[in-house]
């Protein structure tokens, strides 16, 4: 059972999972996917490969879980980081805290195709996706336990996605974790000196500058960031301000599924299918409509490696200006 | 130039450098040094490929600068993250932050040899290293314009160190970094609630539980956290209550020393070679003698990856629990 435990000097929170598997990266090998995906658990016909479905969309009216003929498909993962069933268990261990690996760890199947291709993905694509993460989110709100949602994609094996088929995934916890707490702090500061919302006046200063700027349509903006920590570090923003990712309007969906599409693309155009991690920074679930916090899209294309300076420090080192990043990714189709 | 960035949301800042060489890593492509070292600038005879030494040890009396002879050989790094001319400018961009990126970025050859082997490194090895280290902090301390010093080690391709020949690095900078504030914002809040260094407290609890315990001598201990983000991780802290590493005594330099040699064997022998970072975290360079800090050396080897989950969250998964590692670590040898 995995277990959190908490870090007494900084107050961070790890998961510490004995029971998963653990493969030392060997650099000598050169990691691909099988190119034989008929044993792939994510591809139609093998659906008695992944625990039963949670949710799946069909056009096909009357069809059986767990069989074929699905569009998209929402299953718990096999090797779950957090396991949904049991009591937290908040106690102390001498002068340290630590509680059970409560939580849901889920994967959103995005096609049937296992070999789908960029050009061929619809904003339509993106739209699905979203809708999915958000009937999610809205379930799981109806568990106290829970306190926090992050949804994600890892893309390319660089990235850590074990599997090629294309897929996002949702993770649960019992925690807000350090990162979101700190952006909330940080947001919050800002807002009662200012009495604004920081990325409010981000996005402000953004369209006006322009240099940053990726693209942005009626409801979203994307641009690199001022601060950008990784090179190509892209965030999409919703113009009209809100904490909670899962409220958005049917309209705000369709316009944050058309920027996707156009950033992901430009993004795959101009890094040549590079590996990235992408993931929705939201407000906590028992903090609703913030005036200070403002959920958005992180994009992080996996372009360099990261060690003991930045492991140490806090502290990146970029070697792309985001004005750079920006120019390219604008310029691009 | 460099240049600092602040994130107007958290507050961390990055270092944008487009001057910078930027490879993108190619998963396809096994990086491995090169079998032919005549080329290597850290090795002797080829002092002219570097920048002027800093500062050397020598057994030979008399040895001019720049020349072979040399047992240590501390020297600017050629491509630096910061630059050691020219003024802060700390300014605004609209409502972003700025400044030059001023600093120090230093290279200690540990050794003329570019492949020594573990089993013939000594303890002598490690001191003449901190030695060396210390000098350049106190030297360092000079420059007013300067907040922080971090003392670190990248080995191995998988942990990015660029050069295989035996070095560690040194990056003076004008701000505290962000990881280095959170260790000491949050000791300083335990040091307030209990009256009792956090670092201090840990000690004895490891030390009595033994649990966790690597290794031990008359002046320090390692340990694996219990919080561990990463497999194997391991912390050295010395018994003593001391903020600031360069104020450490000559015994103390020789335990530190010893119980290195030790860890870094021990690690070697489990890991099989492989890629870690090691880093010394000690005080700011302004805030001196502080009750609730506690300087320390944190290595993490490289084994796992980590990408969207851990970049989103700040959590990490850890999938070897500290007990297990620090009972393999321990009976090594």
């Amino acid at each position: 059972m995995p277990e959190f435990r908490r870090d007494p000097v900084i107050g961070r929170w790890v998961i510490i999972d004995s029971d998963r598997r653990f493969n030392k990266s060997d650099p000598s090998e050169t990691e691909s996917y099988p190119k034989d995906h008929s044993a792939c658990p994510f591809c139609p016909g093998n659906e008695y490969m992944t625990r039963p479905e949670i949710l799946a969309y069909s056009k096909i009216s009357g069809r059986m879980p767990n069989s074929k003929g699905w569009t998209l498909r929402v299953i718990p993962n096999n090797q779950p980081v957090l396991a949904i069933e049991g009591n937290l268990k908040r106690r102390g261990e001498g002068m340290y805290d630590k509680m059970e690996g409560i939580g849901a760890h889920e994967i959103i199947i995005e096609t049937p195709e296992h070999d789908i291709k960029q050009d061929r993905i619809t904003p339509q694509y993106y739209e699905t996706i979203y809708e999915a993460a958000i009937a999610r989110i809205k379930d799981l709100r109806n568990d106290l336990r829970l306190e926090y949602i992050l949804v994600f994609k890892n893309y390319g094996i660089l990235a850590n996605a074990v599997f090629e088929h294309p897929h996002s995934q949702l993770i649960a916890m019992p925690i807000v974790p350090k990162r979101v707490r700190e952006e909330i702090n940080g947001a919050k500061e800002y807002f009662s000196y200012k009495e604004r919302c920081v990325f409010c006046d981000m996005i402000s200063q953004e369209l006006s500058s322009e240099i940053r700027i990726v693209d942005e349509n009626e409801f979203f903006t994307a641009f690199c960031p001022y601060a950008a920590r990784y090179p190509f570090e892209t965030w999409i923003l919703p113009k009209n301000h809100a904490s909670d990712f899962d409220t958005i309007s049917a309209a705000e969906i369709s316009s944050c599924a058309r920027i996707t599409k156009s950033v992901f693309s430009k993004i795959s155009k101009v890094l040549d299918d590079s590996a990235f991690s992408a993931l929705i920074h939201m407000g906590p679930l028992k903090e609703k409509n913030m005036p200070h916090y403002h959920w958005h899209i992180e994009i992080i294309p996996k372009l360099i490696k990261t060690a003991g300076f930045e492991w140490g420090t806090g502290l990146y080192v970029n070697p792309v200006s985001p004005e750079d990043a920006a120019k390219y990714l604008r310029e691009s189709e």
